[in-house]
């Protein structure tokens, strides 16, 4: 147990709490900003300086007022988010000040916990923003839903959307180790290079300035046998027109139809799942929780010998937390989209 | 090897032709009525009399130009159709005049075939119409579609769309002798009362006259676990939201949309596929066609015990096929629904 930092109460406690809810593509006055006092630990609490904040396409949904796999964030609550940060007091017998953890924090500069959902991560074993990414959410979402949903084997065709993004560059990579030929899809010329020059992908399609379909043919010439969908909308009804029979469609995001504020576009060939004998299943990454040790065991042995990489975009300041927010869906991200609150050396 | 018959070639074999590649419902005109000389079989060959022939909602899929399953049926070739009939004359080894058969002979009375895909069937063991209803196609469809892939659990809630048809009077029947929560969606009342107190059904809705969010929010309790689908379009899209935890959804077909000018409806809720961990997976029944024995014999055996009834809607007259086709798409057929084109006792 560990005694209060006492000056912990005169820092300043900066967060964004939801105040409105989108319709459609969220705008800087759906969340509040305020300034609090830093809240004290009670007894079994431990207080976190929140260091890196992650900005995940899940977000949008967290501000409808909508069942999901999760309650909405409701109005005036801080906006839920994924972080890493350093525990700065605790009165909690399993953390200590100075540990780094991982956990649901929010967008806030400093977050009360009860150890709940939180996990110790290693500032020596690599970088922090990477809990966030190869080894948080993102690189476990890749590896049970490609690998449990999707289970590609040697020699497949695996085409992933969004595949500069978070979650896709980390798919496309797993599948070039488990020997499959990997097609990105990802828009702009600048990621459709990095996808095949840096990460090793086979083909790259740029779904801004290609015709998909074409492109599909071309680049999958003995058509699709997993198709990890991030983005759902025209790209997943293109994908359709071209499975390999008992092909799996994995189901992880819909970054397109988030912003919606009609009804969600369904994919309109859905009849190809029976022409092609083919399946379509969603997951989510917390139903593998008592398996993220060995995905992670994995991944760090993959990054260690130089087969996976983990590219992370970070914006800095608080302040921008909205604005950084949709660059997600103006699809503008680099890899994982972090937001940097705190001077992690400090 | 069997003599022909000589007069076979004195006969009339009616048949109707594909004139046309129909745009929405079909009309008469989409299709040629004929009447040929009745073919005499060629050495390795037989003749089939038609006696009933089978009339299915995939026929239409058939009629478009489009990849398909298999291919589509040319302009000028008799309408493909499955069907049953009496060998007339044979040149075949296997096959002696006299046998019934099972197989794919088209909208004509006669049919020469050389024994590719046909099967022997017993009249002394079922009545003929029932080689094209439960120990045909459509049992063969509900047995597999439901067992294999929809993969019911004692106990769970299993909801089938065109419950009163071919298919899903035998998957609510099949569903039940497994031990699960039935419900079935029907249009009109008299369909449902049918599902009920005639198969032993839990629950009905009539989607024609019921709003069917609301009512499977009341018979279906523990939300769905296996959705049987064979519509398509708006029930599916109701059914997503009421979904269970890991439930499986069965790609069976989509009448609703078989008639569409436009792009199919595609399901806007399959989100739903994510939130609820759901899988939705088509297949066809072709695929099982080595394992058609095993399911014909045990569904023999629950209609010996009194615990599986097979329905058949027989419509007369090979002049009525056009018509007779499109009570499918009306949804007034009760049950397997069948042209009778010849008498089998002559």
């Amino acid at each position: 147990m560990n005694s209060i930092a006492p000056s912990a109460g005169a820092f300043v406690n900066r967060q964004w709490r939801l105040a409105a809810r989108p319709k459609g593509l969220p705008v800087v006055t759906d969340w509040e900003f305020r300034t609090e006092a830093v809240p004290e630990p009670a007894d079994g609490q431990f207080l976190v300086r929140v260091l890196y904040i992650s900005l995940d396409p899940a977000m949008r949904g967290w501000m409808n007022d909508a069942r999901s796999y999760v309650p909405p964030v409701g109005i005036g609550e801080v906006m839920r988010a994924g972080g890493v940060g350093r525990v700065a007091a605790s009165r909690h017998a399993d953390f200590t000040a100075g540990d780094n953890v991982s956990g649901t924090f929010g967008v806030q500069d400093y977050a009360l916990s009860d150890g709940r959902g939180v996990i110790q991560v290693a500032a020596a074993a690599a970088p922090l923003t990477q809990y966030l990414s190869v080894l948080g959410m993102p690189g476990m979402t890749a590896y049970f839903g490609l690998l449990d949903i999707g289970r590609p084997v040697a020699g497949e065709t695996v085409v992933v959307s969004a595949a500069a993004g978070a979650v896709g560059q980390i798919v496309g990579q797993i599948a070039k180790i488990k020997g499959c030929r990997v097609v990105g899809l990802a828009g702009g010329e600048e990621k459709c290079r990095f996808i095949v020059d840096e990460l090793g992908f086979d083909a790259a399609i740029d779904y801004k300035n290609e015709d998909v379909r074409s492109a599909l043919r071309e680049h999958c010439p003995d058509r699709v046998d997993v198709y990890f969908d991030n983005v759902g909308g025209e790209i997943l009804d293109t994908v359709l027109t071209r499975l390999a029979r008992h092909a799996r469609i994995v189901i992880c995001g819909s970054i397109s139809q988030y912003n919606n504020e009609g009804p969600a576009r369904g994919p309109a060939n859905y009849m190809a799942l029976l022409v092609d004998r083919a399946r379509m299943e969603g997951f989510l990454v917390f139903d593998f929780a008592s398996r993220y040790p060995e995905a992670a065991g994995e991944m760090a042995g993959w990054i260690a010998e130089g087969r996976l990489k983990s590219v992370e975009d970070v914006v800095s300041g608080m302040e921008r937390f909205p604005d950084a927010l949709l660059k997600l869906y103006r699809g503008e991200n680099f890899g994982k989209l972090i937001l940097s609150v705190a001077d992690e050396a400090s």
